[in-house]
């Protein structure tokens, strides 16, 4: 083997394997995001279960999850092998670095449900649906875009029966690339996907007691520790380098060391865009700069960017955050009109611009157009969402997804998991 | 191109991602220091202007301020580049790499003003001040040294004026150079940059109400979370790594590995050095092992081997740190006696310190005498201050830098962005 | 020399340096840890131990414990040379990035001990024996295994002499590779050599008043902050992957690069079994979701692997990870019953732990056997045990190593550091 050869695989793997490390720091970002927003006697459980779904995600993963949506014999021999020295056509980095790259996005999708339904839901409910959403619901609709494994090969027909649903004519289904549809490090498959389980499991969960009253009126629940929210917030934006960047999916080269850099760069631009217009808009509209909307908003620009961050300019990137931003505090708002109980906000960062995300695409890549993005959303959504009903129903009709009432009141803290988060520090209201 | 070539360009591009992404960390560090060494009420207003600060940085530096400091013909095709392939004298790494790298380093020096004028200042006002720092002051100074751009050949007579004013004759301003200055990573550039700004700020503003009595005594007003504080110290620690490692601008040799390794090295030896000086200095003056100087005791150490971390040998580097840690206690104790309210001590941090930073390098670098380090000292210390100086009194004249004796009363926090940081817990003493 | 030399050696050196950044960034991940897990009135005592230990390994490892454990003329000499260009055999990353990697490794093991340690020793009693494990203790075990310095030399009668205290024949200690022994990242040489002096400082300082009732009783004392306690588990699994991932020690070919990745992908499989089988057996034996249990099952899965991360696959790290995890539950319940009172359950986690990874070694290792592990582990447990045993026992006649019942009643914060770590928040029990 040359050994120019060598030095570009072993940069690479490297390169995938710092990304990767830096988007399994993100889980540590929506705990501690989650943890600031909830209230404190939810805390400890928000905490769990943030750290036992990443866990779940990662075995998961490689029990099924990583072949269905690759391929690869079996799953041992997929994600272990020696590289591929000495063949045809080698591969550029090691697989066992793709598969812990991949495996941590499985982890960034199921990370956006334990928010939105945080405060009120089973834990081990919670827990069930994690096993079924990273183990198949995810990499269903990964391998149809992304992958090439056992769904990959299933894709056109499933993709098909999706298509109808939605009304589009089936022949189109054939070759989804016939609608030159685009999704560069996972607006759509990631992010919108987490939101439409989340969502799913809002609407058969219900709202927090007390949310919303009688009357229409909404009641502000805030969360207990801005400081972690804030914590978060930077971890997930810090992260998020590595979940754009590393999905070039390559960099030893000048091409792709150019496009790695320039999506560091409009990543960045685009959480500094969101965040800015967020808070101006929520001074605006509440007379006050809201720190939880700031911190939403950089959420959005991140998201918003994420469905093409290698084409737009710095400027474009920017602008693209700060329409995600705009739109997540109206999200926001529009959310809890119709009762739509997300203590977080996950819904509307991933959700809702996520699909903005995908719909910006063709703004600067011409690689894409507006039918084939609105199709893909619409399959990612559908099927998301319709797989995630029937499991979220089907948990609840077996062990039940929500806490007694009494439990809610106490907080689940103590009913699942028996441990106080700040057990010293006087709780004066909640 | 050669693929060595090409190995090496990639190379040099990931490396200035990765540290980049390390100093954007520092953010999240400033936030969080600041956030531990303020009072409760003042949390979340101290968390929303780090986190637009951060935002604005980048905004500003995009819109003018990387142009300023190192060219380009427009914001937009300057850092968007696709690299210098084929060139006759081709670029080593991305452009947009290099911009990344660059505008990190205007939000370290704003997030340094933050902590000064905390828990008392209005949040608009800060982040106006904030605009032009980060799109006008600080890149004219960094163009002197570090760049080539449109401030860069307005250079000479900048710099001229200035140094009239610091009283030495008018031909030595012709050429900086003939005066062998040299601040590495930015001791004086970032660091003393942005304590100058923040020093102008506090003597608009004042002191904190019930800080200084009038019979000269100091009330102590202890940090409201540690755990907080001590976070923010270690993720500026690490963050540092990125911040020197990456002011190498390359590693893609022997050679220049030999000095990023170093750097890594002396970095972290200078942290260690300070962070113990600091300490015992504190408990032979104070009686106890006070955390709060042993954390700035660690940060003065990082300070002080920022401009030149390249060439001490371990043990020097150490010593520098410890000299740092000596005289940030002692720095902080005398502008206590001044009444210059500090809350997070950050002018002598950064401000004094960086000025030792400064003073040191011709110890370990020939290339440095010590009339040059004081001329560059005084050039930046001068421009800074008094653009400072006279921007803060603009905004004062304008819109006011200063919240009412009530709402710095109840807390900021309410008062500008309506949100209380901790609402669950009590606070029983503030 | 070859170009291709110089790129590689750029690409080794990038590569020990981030992985060491990630090291360092573990003592966050303690402090974080530590704090989240002792009661509000310890905190800021614990941070102070967690700084300080951290600068004081650096300090004393670059003053005598590198030259121990690596061998090299002088300190100084040896750590800031500048790469081998030009020699024969030309060494393929920078020295100093060698040193930088090492040290945070002495820091890690020196971490370990603050935690079992807590709430009752004196400050500067702890700094005065992490003098002693950081400078000398620690090295000299390294060195036997790891190293080739001074100690290297010495290394055969030094172990000929434990072996003979652990009933192996004489002849035996004469080269201890005759034992096949392998410890590839440090369970045994890091963990379970920090646990040991952790161990041995428990014994002699005793259980925290209340602890343990004169009927057999066990009170718990919950940690105050959960959410700083999952932060800190997030910080070491993250830091983990340059903990681990570095000890292949060379990525710059396309077989040192998969084993890089399969280190990468393993450390975190195993993590996530640890967290998952500790979690459940948790829920069994207590009836609720643990979390404190969740995460030392995490930490658990995480040096479980230490001893051999490269060889196994992703299915088998997940099944020691669980192992570990599974252990941990039971170690922690059974050191209570023997009233060794380790608030953290830093001596489960790293020290019996530790022992099950260096057994776990020849299951996927051919080149490691059952009798060599044993010997191994034996003699870096009787080595730090007895040595940090009678260093403990000296501190203790000169200086003491407990703090008073008034102290530790009042807490130690304001004993011995001045400052309460949440002066603001009512601490309503503890």
């Amino acid at each position: 083997m040359e050994i120019t050869f060598e030095l570009g695989y072993a940069l690479d793997t490297f390169y995938f394997l710092i990304c990767g490390a830096l988007v399994m720091w993100m889980a540590a970002g929506f705990a501690m995001l989650e943890a600031g927003l909830v209230r404190t006697k939810n805390t400890t459980e928000i905490l769990t279960k943030n750290v036992a779904l990443y866990s779940i995600a990662c075995i998961m993963y490689m029990v099924c999850g990583y072949a269905i949506m690759y391929g690869g014999d079996t799953f041992l021999s997929g994600i272990v092998g020696d590289g591929a020295t000495g063949e045809a056509d080698p591969a550029t980095y090691a697989p066992s670095a793709d598969f812990f790259f991949q495996v941590v996005f499985v982890a960034t999708a199921m990370s956006i449900v334990s928010g939105a339904v945080a405060e009120r839901m089973k834990l081990w409910a919670f827990l069930l649906f994690a096993v079924v959403m990273t183990g198949f619901i995810y990499p269903m609709e990964g391998a149809w875009t992304w992958g090439n494994g056992v769904a990959g090969s299933m894709g056109e027909c499933g993709v098909f029966g999706l298509y109808s649903l939605g009304g589009i004519e089936e022949g189109a289904c054939a070759d989804i690339t016939a609608f030159n549809w685009s999704d560069f490090a996972g607006s759509g498959i990631v992010h919108m996907s987490g939101a439409a389980a989340a969502l799913a499991g809002v609407l058969v969960l219900g709202a927090r007691k007390g949310k919303y009253g009688a009357d229409g009126s909404v009641k502000a629940i805030p969360g207990a520790n801005l400081p972690l929210a804030t914590l978060g917030t930077f971890i997930l934006w810090m992260g998020w380098f590595g979940f754009n960047g590393g999905s070039v999916l390559a960099t030893a080269s000048v091409e792709s060391a150019n496009s790695v850099a320039v999506v560091f760069m409009n990543t960045n631009m685009a959480a500094a865009g969101g965040l800015v217009a967020a808070l101006i808009l929520a001074r605006l509209l509440f007379g006050k700069a809201d720190l939880t909307m700031a911190l939403n908003g950089a959420l959005a620009g991140l998201v918003a960017i994420t469905a093409e961050p290698s084409t737009p300019t710095a400027l474009q990137a920017t602008l693209f955050g700060a329409l995600g931003g705009l739109l997540v505090v109206g999200s926001i708002v529009a959310l809890d009109k119709l009762k739509i109980d997300d203590p977080v906000g996950a819904i509307s960062v991933h959700g809702v611009v996520g699909l903005l995300g995908l719909l910006l695409v063709p703004v600067t890549n011409d690689g894409a157009d507006f039918i084939g993005q609105i199709v893909g959303a619409l399959t990612i959504f559908t099927w998301v969402f319709v797989t995630s009903f029937i499991v979220w129903m089907a948990i609840k009709a077996v062990i039940g997804v929500r806490v007694s009432e009494e439990e809610e009141f106490e907080g689940v803290d103590l009913s699942e998991c028996g441990l106080e988060a700040y057990p010293e520090f006087t709780s004066g209201r909640s």
